[in-house]
This record gives structure tokens, C-alpha cells and sequence, in this order.
């Protein structure tokens, strides 16, 4: 939105690269949607919430925000380019989704 | 799970007492499921995330969690009976939902 024409699509090069790597660390992608989601487990509410607001701080400092559900213990991410730009979007998943996916993972082992 | 048998069902009278109030405050009951729901739209995450941070640590304090799900500055909540009582669960609506409800409110107003 504020950075129109910074955000690109991956390309066939790197979508090939890297899903697959994704898929191994449990990504699944979405059917109708070039998106990526994963389930994450934790102990208790308390494990999950400081999950949660670790990838908070990181989403908000990207400028890229995941749509995620929470009941519990649990949460399901689906991380998308939810800000869609107001001149043009990259219309699905691209570098940013793959830095905070990594980000991700890495946060919910801490 | 913790305080089997202290979770009672809203009795008919408190209900009849109760839901319109909820129904005021745009609290609307779910279909096919006892439960109340309700959506906040925020200015941005910053201000969608300060929120459920307040409510988390009051879900914590009350053993009472949300389901919620979260994109950006919209945050949909079904607040309803998470914990499944291990002896046996008030099968719905209870007190604590009317107390997160009005703590939730609350909050968003912050």
C-alpha cells in the first residue's frame, strides 16, 4: 500500500526452490488460493499467546500481516499478502511470505 | 477441567435477562452451537493486536479463552466454552461468558 511496486510474485525459479522446503517444515498450500497455512500446537494458552505475539512484533515490523485463528492451544496460519496494494498487488506469495514463514517456524520453537 | 462442577449453564431467567443486553452491545448468538460472537475492526494491527493482548491476559486470568481469528485490523470473536470439562462440561453459555464478553467490550474501547 505504501510501498506500491516493491512486492513481486516469486518467480517459477524460486516458487520451485522453495516450496518444497516449505512443504518439508509442514506448509501446506491452499487450494484456490496462492497461499501457504500450517497448524501450530502448544502446550497451553499461555505458549501459544507469546508464539503469537512474537510473530506480532515481527509481522508488524515487515508490514505483513498473517490472517491466523486461535482457540486454546492451537493456531492455524494462513499467511497471505493481506495488505493488498492499492496500486497493484503480486496477486499471491512472494519473498515476504516466505521470510515470515521462516520467521515463523522459528518462533514457535523458542 | 481444573474446578469440575463450578461452571454452570446460565439458568432461563438470567439468559432472558442477559442476551438482549448482549444483543445491544452487537453480540450476536451463533447458530446450531451455544455460543455468542462478535467482530472489531480496529484502525490498524498495532491497535487489533493491543487489543487482544488485553483480552488474552483476562482469558488467562479467568481460564476462559476465546476463539478468535485475526487478519490485519479485524479480529472475529466466538467466545464459548473452550476448556472441555473432563467430568462434565455446563454444555453452553455460562456466567464467565458474559463475564469476558463485557471485559472484551471493554477493552476495544481502550
Amino acid at each position: 500500500m505504501r510501498k506500491a511496486g516493491k512486492i513481486q510474485s516469486l518467480t517459477e525459479e524460486e516458487r520451485n526452490h522453495i516450496l518444497p522446503l516449505l512443504r518439508n517444515a509442514q506448509w501446506v498450500e491452499a487450494v484456490g488460493r496462492d497461499a501457504i497455512y500450517k497448524e501450530f500446537v502448544f502446550k497451553d494458552f499461555n505458549q501459544a499467546f507469546g508464539f503469537m505475539s512474537r510473530v506480532a512484533l515481527q509481522a508488524e515490523k515487515m508490514d505483513h500481516h498473517p490472517e491466523w485463528f486461535n482457540v486454546y492451544n492451537k493456531i492455524a496460519i494462513s499467511d497471505h499478502q493481506t495488505i493488498t496494494l492499492s496500486t497493484h498487488d503480486c496477486g499471491g506469495l512472494s519473498q515476504r511470505d516466505i521470510t515470515l514463514a521462516t520467521f515463523i517456524d522459528q518462533a514457535s520453537l523458542v
